[in-house]
């Protein structure tokens, strides 16, 4: 062991890392049934790789779990979180880059060890699953082929693990909450949504007229344009409506309550306000995360695609069902995604009274006081 | 005007690379109605420096498409192929990185301008279109979203050019052809592809005999591992048999002609050869340049996204529906993509007989002789 | 042109971006004198690529340098001055990745057309001095190889206009501007630098404790930290000393005045202060452009040498000498660089009185009074 | 341990990777002296993540110096040689852009833990000293700074371990000597180093005649040109003298022996032909490698000079002494680099006489006979 006080022996590096343990863990498996095949040790490093920066990431996320565990969240928390969730995703650009040099193996030299593997694949890292399950994937979004080929696969201690996990609330259940909690919005004669939907209303008017009024449209196209404004309407109004909201929740279009939905979106609206800067980080933060990852799973299907072929009928298209499906279902922030549906322009937008900018301040920024 | 013999007035960098002209193209649309939006700016040179790559990348294809136009592509043609098709590679990745500047420009800074643009779209790019076309994509493969909304909105004399270019032959075509000239299979006693066929019996046998003894496999995964085999069984036999192939044409699993198909099998399974290392690397840079182009649009589709938000209903599924729909449409060689369904392990393959060798030899280093 | 106001004629992508213009700037020299190049379309390409993205970098950083131009720098601006600092950055990796597209082109290629070319070269880029000299380079700051060889191939209305840009007040100027008016730092009895002073000594002087007691440490080595620690102690005291800083300005070790250095390194040591984490993004951002710009001139020096090979004792030396001096001379905020030495661990730091800190903040967000 | 025969219990992931092992290393020692400083872990990933590819790349760099050690190296070992090299430059520019998570961690996020691991340093890794050695440096190349900090904290184990590796021939002797052994190069009237030196002379003589009467040149610049071509025209000499080119290597301008670098630059001249494209790319492969070590040492002292800052006079300039001299000692075939002098345009390049080629070709592909 390595000890490192000043008045001791040095530390060396060999051992504060630790890597006679590290560098001795790969085992191929092929020089057990012949000539060891080349590029198993890729095969096997890639992996270890990805697992290290799993770990990375699990550390980060408990740190940024930890500190949403608290009744206000006090701006040097926020500055830590904004930049622990952004070390994540140049982890996660790292991940989807490693991915090219796996490429380097071609589906011949895969072939010359893939059978002594089977069935231990990618997909059953464990780690993986906890980074989802504390993201805040459910065993109930997940896809059917998920849920059968991994959890059957998993030994009983690993699975029982992950499934206490999914028990625990997850980093969405938490943020949704701290959204939730944002002091809203209304003071005196001043109520928020009230102006928001006066403005939406205004920008609607305005855009219907411009329609049936603009010379250069055909008939078909201004019909088409109608119709489409219509169907925007009816989405801002379920927006501020309660059961209609209510509505988009039980059909799985929005999984974040209405509360915390409409706290997001105030963010977004008044990001260029100093207090909101920080959170806006946070935001886009996660939702970098949650699109990043989907990258990285549809990279990695594209590539097991190339090496392993698609079987026609059946694996082929299980394969591009796979991707369709975790590319909708595993998103977990995908509400977050959906905000921009809901802006206005600048120009636009209600000016905030000073005692609303006092109260939001003080929830953001607790120790200023 | 820059004239550059060496006695002569030395050439101006600038008006080498007409910088007055280049530097002089970006024209923003928000100072006509007010304040100039800042961002305006970024999403002209982006879009520029986009139509900029695409005219090198027509420039490479175009060459690369002059080299298949001979009978036989000697040696040195190929070498010219491979290196520009793995440059189109370079510049590919280049496009997706590019993605990343565009998404400095938050949602709320697009709305500063986006109405002045409607509907002027990315999509919109004549040259994408003849990338597309050139590399073989014809208007009955496009979905219907890309059909409507993009040929409606060209103006006449773009859209007679790109109707015009299609009824070209394309790269596909030609490297199609290629495939199918190479001078195959049988020499004297030996006939490649009943050796091919015998190997794979051997182990589609080999595998069902594991299945039927493994001891620690239970009854419901002995029977699920039994119908999988059955189905390999039946892809196989398609590959050889040319009604069953038909069919797969005809149903559109596969574009490429059962011989042209069978030379591209052929160079796979024998890419160690020195004689195939060259046509190796030319169709792993094909497949290169189709999985790079369906990562390009995945990720500018979720760009988009990310950018307008989703209308819940419309708009967003459509969104996902393009993904998903040319996602599996534009890619024009996937037909290579599925070639690892069908390759053997190393110590299973046939030795090819020296007179086969040397015929083969001979259609692709003619200059050799 | 396109008129977009949406009851006109709808605009057109191709006339919006000009491509006309654009994509009709490229005219190769080489088919002047024979065969066409087929890489000359890419060597004129990848610089126009640059151009463009120059333009764009020249687009933020004047109206960063804009928003600096204010008596104080509200929060807002702050907001604005950091995402455009950092959209540059990517812009920058996106410049270091181009490269690797160029060097798909080998020096056998290259010598096809090189000679029409000359002297034509990358150096030669008006854009690119201009972005030096905004940000802060100045003629006497530039190597010989770089004056002669540079300014005296511009035509006169180019130097000229350099030389004018050059009289101006630079960026680097403005950010120093900034740092030096941050109202420090004294409240009652409260002198911070005393205090941090303080906080040195007393780390310093336990340093030494620890050296002259650990019985690990052989003579030499302890003889070795000594001198290390003595050479550490004068450059703290340096900073704090009025005339010791003059000569390290003199001798041009440093370019930040003591008061802008003091104001950076203040950012610094309480960066996870909230009213400080918006400057302390934006000296990294400084930071970073200055480390990637080194960068990209170093992978283009490594790109050039690879391209022409280097002449032995002059050519080559000369290329490895610009490339050093460059490094060390082009860098106009290695000051912020140097910044770490003076850091002090979180727990050895002062806590700020309350007064102080309402003062900085009213300073940085003087829109919250 | 894990057991894979199909007729066996199947392999699980988690112990195929030895995750147990590979994720119970992580050991921070902030803890045994506070709290745990929570970037202590990205410090440890990150260099174990190193690690793992530097394994990696020992892996492939010991199959590629096997394949050198025959008497000829036949087509198919250059094929394997070839996408291994190309397999480390992938892994290499993941290296290098793993350096930007590094730089998540600020200086002040270092500064709380970085006592405690002083000296380890990442200097210290032997596997990368290992790698540097294979390649082909030895201590007498090394700089001062490097020998003394390096070899001096190594226990006595992992000094002698690398100094007996310094003994064995090293991947450029291999070269080197693969290089010198092909059949040169006259046939019969055909001297080929004959018509490369008159083809040189021409081609100065008639750049001589150009300076000489080109009328816009002023008579500064025609000296200035002049003298620059005789200096060019001793360097083409000293190319093919042997006693000339005996003072370049004493002088250490070159490593590689004359007869290898003719080797390598025939192969640079003729790489459009089918026989020399492997032999080029491998030599392009070596040069990549080079290059990319350099940009990563180069980003790596970069990032410590961020995060530890820079005495000034002492560790300040030693940073950039080291940097500069890494640069200039520690790359292994920058003789390669140094070809491009050397390259004649196509038009100008003799043709080969058959009897030539097909000598050449025996020797390149020897198993084609």
């Amino acid at each position: 062991m390595c000890a490192m006080q000043r008045n001791t022996t040095p530390c060396y590096y060999n051992d504060y890392l630790q890597l006679d343990k590290l560098l001795g863990s790969q085992a191929p498996e092929s020089p057990k049934y012949g000539d060891e095949a080349h590029d198993e040790m890729l095969f096997i490093i890639v992996h270890q790789a990805y697992e290290l920066w799993f770990k990375q990431i699990l550390h980060e996320m408990r740190s940024v779990y930890g500190e949403f565990n608290q009744a206000t969240v006090p701006d040097d928390s926020l500055g830590r979180i904004v930049s622990r969730l952004e070390r994540i995703t140049k982890i996660q650009k790292l991940l989807i880059d490693q991915i090219s040099i796996m490429e380097t193996m071609t589906p011949l030299d895969f072939l010359d060890f893939r059978d002594y593997l089977v069935p231990a694949s990618g997909f059953q890292s464990i780690q993986f699953k906890e980074i989802e399950i504390l993201l805040g994937l459910k065993s109930e979004h997940r896809i059917n082929f998920d849920k059968d080929s991994f959890y059957q696969r998993l030994n009983e201690k690993d699975r029982t693990h992950l499934q206490q996990m999914e028990n625990e609330p997850s980093l969405f259940d938490r943020v949704e909450q701290w959204l939730e909690r944002m002091p809203f919005f209304e003071y005196g004669d001043f109520k928020f949504w009230d102006s928001y939907q006066k403005a939406v209303d205004d920008m609607l008017k305005n855009d219907r007229k411009i329609i049936e009024t603009n010379d250069y449209l055909s008939e078909n196209d201004r019909e088409f344009q109608l119709k489409d404004l219509e169907k925007t309407q009816q989405v801002f109004s379920a927006l501020l409506d309660e059961s209609a909201y209510q509505k988009l929740l039980d059909s799985k279009q929005f999984r974040l309550s209405q509360k915390a939905m409409l706290g997001a979106l105030f963010i977004n609206l008044y990001r260029d306000e100093p207090m909101f800067q920080q959170p806006f980080r946070l935001l886009t933060a996660l939702t970098d995360i949650d699109e990043l990852f989907t990258t990285w799973r549809y990279r990695h299907v594209m590539m097991v695609m190339r090496m392993l072929g698609s079987k026609i009928g059946t694996g082929g298209s299980s394969g591009s069902d796979y991707l369709r499906q975790t590319t909708e279902n595993n998103r977990f922030f995908k509400d977050l995604f959906a905000l921009s549906t809901f802006l206005l322009p600048r120009s636009a937008l209600p000016r905030l009274p000073e005692p609303l900018k006092q109260a939001l301040n003080f929830y953001l920024h607790p120790e200023q006081e």
